[in-house]
């Protein structure tokens, strides 16, 4: 689930820097930052050497989506980065960096808004990077129900583990409420309330 | 003064994502970034886990914020941050925030500059991330005698604890230059220059 | 070369806070920022307290090149950040900002990836974040051959430590290519491909 988790992200971040026309260079940044940047922020946040800088297979896989971008867009000349098929693994993804960003958080002590935080900023800290790169508001912060999905899966395992069930447990509960309510937001188009 | 902080950055915050149309939970971040933002990144450059994670009445304190702010907009349709009842508080969080900034920079056992960059990113740090995820330059940075009041407290600390005295003394030098500055700034529109 | 570097990239940031009009304030922060920010970030990866908060001449070198760049602003009323005899002293601070980047990275213990990644950032972060800090696309993600010298540079390094030499070898290795391909990049006027 992470590696789909780290391609399609990829993926999604690479799009974004075609439509904006940047170079390779900053296609392959947007491609990887999206993949890796929720987690690099938290291992930031919880004081650790971020696992990406250590790590081979996770730059791989990054580097892998964006290649798959580029060539997609260069034989197809299309932006695939809304269908379906992109949205699924995206969201397979947004589960998987979630639960793991819960697990970090447990580890670390934090308090139970720690691990909302923590465990939110993991799925959605990297597309939201990829945004300010760009210039632009983070996409999550006005629109869609995905951030959401996070935070109800991270509430979930919060909730799970202090009812005295272990963290595997609560990892398939955090991993599996992301997914469904995430599926379900597409599926029905979702949106958080405005007020102006 | 630091709750007082807490929560009129928070209503700040949210009044910033309010008027560009944000959902709830961009509001949500917005608002929480303000109050937060200045005191986690400190905590990251000086190798801690942020208090803010760790801690649940700092988050509540600026959920509560966040929740006044929706509150007022949805009943009276008006922004308020630029209202004085908002500017006071703004200013105490601005003297609490650069104070502790200064406290905690001076325990890291960093440079005279080090205290002062610290210091005033506490203070200054949550209303320039907000701006940065709104795709805005940080309003600090153009406009308004804002940061100047906190490097002028932060220097005065620092002269302080250098001339001999306890950190106490220094913290309420500090917190008082920083709260008259700001408020003389206030009523008398204080501006620093350009050269363009 | 790191003392030329510092001055040089914070005449070049100040410029482009000059040009938006910022205040002394915005201008001072943006020059050291373009300055120290590569290398705060990375200090901040590899879980150190960032040099340039203890260190005070780093900092000093940075205010220096701020002072200058107001000073011929206000005298010659003219940007100068894009002439040659900027853009040499810049091309020489981003191959020792690059070099350090990667002995640091290597200390770290991080992976090749990581290496690259941080050296990389050590070039390049400061420009990036005062472009963020403008509200732009930063503009070594979409123009020009710049981040490209650096990651040519740290792939040298890491090649010539892998294959048995020491690390002041390497760092030459890494210095002289960056150096070298910069200078090229801006005879020739190089560029990246764009698929748009």
């Amino acid at each position: 689930m992470n590696i789909i988790g780290l391609i399609s992200f990829a993926v999604v971040g690479s799009f974004k820097a075609l439509r904006e026309g940047l170079d390779l260079f900053g296609i392959t940044v947007l491609g990887i930052m999206t993949a890796l940047g929720g987690g690099i922020t938290r291992d930031l946040l919880v004081n650790h050497i971020p696992n990406a800088l250590k790590s081979f297979t996770d730059f791989s896989f990054a580097l892998f989506g964006v290649w798959l971008a580029v060539v997609f867009y260069r034989i197809f000349k299309r932006d695939i980065s809304n269908r379906f098929f992109i949205l699924i693994p995206d969201a397979i993804g947004l589960s998987a960096f979630t639960t793991t960003g819960a697990l970090i958080a447990h580890d670390a002590g934090v308090s139970f808004f720690g691990i909302v935080i923590l465990a939110t900023l993991t799925g959605i800290g990297g597309g939201m990077i990829s945004d300010i790169l760009l210039g632009k508001i983070p996409n999550v912060l006005k629109d869609d129900f995905y951030a959401s999905c996070a935070i109800i899966g991270a509430v979930g395992f919060y909730v799970t583990v202090s009812s005295g069930f272990g963290i595997n447990t609560a990892s398939v509960v955090c991993a599996s409420l992301v997914l469904m309510i995430r599926i379900m937001a597409i599926l029905y188009n979702w949106k958080l309330p405005r007020f102006s």
